[in-house]
């Protein structure tokens, strides 16, 4: 019942395990219905450099930060790096958009006019010069491609013009960048989407090249699904790259990560820590995963969020390393159901906040995260002082 | 395999079945992620009545509308009425909505805070004063009320103040008109929806007072669920009042009306006209329900959609209206499972349109809607005459 | 982050927290395509009370046992309580069967022949004669009902049938025994279950009498939907009565507790926790619950599955009452969100497996239940005395 | 609206489209509550195939007859070969069996033992013999392997054994007959299937060799998966293979094809129909796809349900061979999202029922199938024959 536990190797563990968080998970977000305004909205992407620099500064955790264009889009590249990096940021991936312009109604990348097709295009090749100009690790693409009604286009020409169009993307895609093909079950289209599951996202990703990867957003699939299933199945195929870490109880609700299903968490990152561990290729794959957030926080305050998002995170990992896996690998070989099982659960019900806490005073941070934010009146400054301007949002 | 049918009797049904089109419909709409704008959008209501007279014109079936508070408030709403009569157009019910104010970010009727309440009930007042100014037969109340995260309010709490909130709507409601309770499984809340089921929905319409009834919206369900059963049984329970007609494929993506899933449109339409033959208090219950449309035409201009949603409409409760009763009964009682199964399938499998295309033609309507209109340039007009001023929206 | 608790009060909670164990648990069961027989399956019903006798030893926590006629039909139900209370235990709920004789293959009290409609009532009527010889607590009444096809029956006849047939049971049965109706999804029937979801199982449990009241299966639910929400309803309705518990990843698949999603169930148990705690009708209707588990061990030992299922269930259900109602309803009114969901998170992510330990120590049971009982030889002094003989299935 | 369309075409695409039955489909079935016999069940394979060809008798469509091994295990293969011609049939695909043995009990191919894992690939050689013996064009293999529980077993190795065994049976299989591959959701297994998805099956079916393909269960998805987007990517990528036709609203509810989702068959037939048009790869692909069907007709009689189920076949493909592909392309190329989806709807609404009627007429059946079926008095007589001896079922 109780895991007798290395506490050096888990501190170890904790060092080494780092959330990329979302320039535009601090802006303001909504439903179709509504976009419910929040105090302190970034107005650029230094404000939004400079709140995800205050999760990392209450967390530890979280050093990396995602950027999407064009609500990203800056003059000077190099100064926002510079900008980062004096908050102990880095930029990590950019995000393409080719979701919101007038011209994509019919999608982009997929869309039947070559016209449209190109201007994505030329989107795309912008976002590798920002890969190139950032040093980024990664262009994450995702699409919302896709078709409304049965008929109103053909699935096996999209999926050509989608083949062709990705494989070009990397062609352009400076090394060593990683070019992240993400899917999507559905949303923003109701038909079909052009790259709706794992399976078409792996042709996609392979297809455009060796540095093609798939990302794996945790609200992107049907009901359930078996994600940890598919996160092993990435692994063993060397094609996993990155999550967006996320929580659903419907669609693709984007709530903070472990708030509706936590154990399912723990059980991909179970597969996820497992294969850390193996010299195997799955193992290489495992150790170069990118774990980004994607979420939408349309209600609740967004630093707060995020700073719960990051020390959930780092809760739900060291369960998993937690996982006494000579004892899980024996049960299985022989065929103990609930002996087996309960490796699992003994990882996951063992309180692990104790030992996170004492890390983090090993690190000089507060030894609870959200607490110390919440009583160090940094949210009402950040408020009064971005009183004026044009908060940030999606569009 | 051929039904023989009374066309006498097909026409009588066709002119007893009527459409009631929204408002809203005719305005610009999207996703979350992008709303991609029309040309021709009518820039305020009287517009809005404008493009639903349209549709009336080449369908002969859609004389209703809906308007909703506040994005159809007006000074006049007996010049909204006749700019409507005009038309050979009613007004229908009324929409309230209590989800797009900043106070109403955690609810409106079932908010924690009394003030948020009061004015949430002042909203609705607002709106039963509008139904005794334009003689609606309903009040339609769909809420956003939810939550979206576990423990974020009381579940018992939210449904107390509920109840007590609908029944004072119901209070003031002027007679005869209706409580039209809506229910969603989810969005814009993604933990909880205080109204979530028609269970819900029947506990609230008949706490409310006797003219409290259940709005049934086809894409308010968790996947699987047997719509047409619960049909069935709000009619079995008087307590059926409206449909918001439409489809789906995932969530509550609001495309036009039969366009994924024909046939159990059919399986809804074959309760309400089976039961409407009868003098049962279903019978009179299934006699009394509005037709409601609730779609979004995001992509696809709108005015054609509609004009396809009501022909389509049409078709379907004609093949509704074919079923053999008398052989459906007997083999039902028969346990004969094929045969009864076929019974709907014949009239299912039915070619209703040449019949449809002879009762346009007597009633001096095109014979075939949607191609009349696209060949008559109109949309063109509109478009031109149109091109300035501030198309309408959701906001 | 850390909860101060009374361990007074939660080793209170532990004596009071009591599982009901389901007879037919301890017989062979499996799928549709293969029954995996077991070493050591009870060969009747004084066998399958052994078998919860032993589950009972070791958890100190599950002195009830359910009986499924007619699968436990004996001569002499004093005999068999007799053998109950000799090994600590006490008969609990009497299921009903209708959906394994062959006249029940178009249904059975929805059945639409009168003839079979009667043999079904004179089962109930039996299981009310051996609820009267048991003093058992309720009849739980489960049916298969339902359609494959559409129009194979009506709707609204099944439901009147229905109606009638659960207030004549509920006639039959003696106080105060209530009566317990179950709904479920879908399974034996394709196309649409007679009691489908809670809505229709509260208007069969109140239209059957006073003592009627709602069965929870947590299998018995289509994707997404809030389980814990319907549990708030029905006990606001004062209508709920009992718990299926299990688990389940896509349909009813009858898994441990909380082996697939536990924070779930300590949503549901936190209503129930927090409900209990008031003096108001709800607080009544949640102390008043009867926790019984339905599950189906095809392939793992069955004894040590139950065991771990009284051990977990216990864990979520301390967890539940950890939660510190106080502050949770203080953020509620604040409207912060995070901060209310917190309060969940912090009860649910404590370790109570130390109390849990202490508290059986007090109570004479060993510390770690299933480990003991793997240790103890038993299993195989079991298989060995059973080795002969037809062990109990579900036929 | 009305399609005009050359007739002659039309019988052509009705004498190509053959339907395969499964044998095991005139077997006694049910769900794990219980099996319902019905009269006049085949009691070996011969009389099986007797049935099958009763079936195709009256619709002239169904001159193909999988068999399941051991089910339809015999000695001589010839005369079983012999047996079918005699009545008009051909064998078509072996199934395997590796789901009811003892030793599956925690897999076959997958398992954590070698022993079983040999065990099966015994059954896998014995299939491919059995191939030889008939000339079967196809090893069909589904497979009941997976887990129930989180960490009973590991996903990766599982993978492997798959990839391993899989990659020997198709070393094994005679040419020309293809390798099938069927993928499934969920069931038997309820934590996780290790063929969930196409994506998985595709993975399989290459790496086992150039003559694995992926075959299509309709029943075999979750909830609100666009199968005929899956079918349309397979066809792509040249490894489709067959179906499993069947139909459901919830889980595998093997119902009569069309029975609940009608439109969704027309979909899938119109990415086929389409493809089958082209001379490119994915034509060829499309026109070497075999059409079987995988139904249990549990509580309505089997050759009735089977009769229908083909000339539901039939009608449903006729329609798809019915879209004017010409305008469609002209249509998606201009971007008319509604004049697209005409196209398909034009060719749905179209009742093809006489056209099947006239092209029966001109092959001497009779034109209404089902009806004349039950005519006959063939029902009656054969029970009469068969009323002695064991029905066949699943085991």
């Amino acid at each position: 019942m109780s895991i007798d536990f290395d506490e050096a190797r888990l501190r170890a563990v904790l060092d080494a395990f780092v959330v990329e968080l979302p320039s535009w998970g601090f802006s303001n977000t909504g439903t179709r219905f509504r976009v419910f305004p929040q105090p302190g909205t970034p107005r650029d992407t230094l404000e939004k450099l400079d709140d995800a620099a205050t999760v990392h500064r209450y967390t530890g955790a979280a050093p990396l930060v995602s950027l999407h264009i064009p609500w990203d889009r800056v003059d000077d590249y190099a100064a926002l790096s510079a900008h980062a990096t004096e908050r102990g940021l880095r930029l990590g991936a950019i995000n393409s958009n080719t979701f919101q312009d007038e011209d994509y109604r019919l999608g982009s990348l997929a869309h039947p006019d070559a016209a449209v097709r190109a201007k994505a295009m030329r989107h795309m090749q912008e976002c590798c010069e920002i890969v190139a100009a950032t040093g980024a690790h990664a262009l994450k693409v995702w699409l919302g491609d896709g078709t409304n009604y049965p008929g109103q286009d053909d699935f096996r020409s999209r999926k050509h013009r989608l083949m062709d169009a990705l494989r070009a993307v990397h062609d352009q895609l400076p090394e060593p960048a990683r070019l992240l093909v993400e899917y999507k079950f559905y949303e923003p289209a109701f038909y079909h989407t052009d790259i709706q599951d794992w399976g078409m996202a792996m042709l996609l990703a392979r297809h455009a090249g060796e540095r093609g990867r798939v990302v794996v957003d945790l609200g992107h699939h049907a009901h359930g699904v078996n994600i940890e299933q598919i996160v092993a199945i990435l692994l063993d195929e060397g094609v996993l790259g990155a999550f967006d870490l996320n929580d659903r109880k419907y669609g693709d609700d984007d709530l903070i990560a472990a708030s509706v299903n936590p154990y399912q968490l723990f059980l991909i990152f179970n597969e996820l820590a497992g294969a850390g561990l193996e010299s195997s290729a799955a193992g290489a794959c495992a150790r170069g995963i990118a774990y980004m957030v994607d979420q939408a926080h349309n209600i609740e305050p967004k630093v707060p969020a995020m700073i719960r998002t990051v020390t959930t995170l780092q809760e739900h990992w060291l369960k998993a390393c937690l996982v006494d896996r000579a004892a899980l690998q024996a049960a299985q070989q022989a065929g103990d159901i609930v002996g087996a099982n309960e490796c699992l659960k003994d990882a996951y019900d063992t309180d692990v906040r104790p030992l996170l806490a004492r890390w983090r005073e090993a690190r000089n941070l507060p030894a609870e995260p959200l607490r110390a934010y919440l009583a160090s009146g940094e949210a009402e400054a950040r408020a009064q002082a971005r009183r004026e301007g044009v908060p940030a949002g999606w569009a």
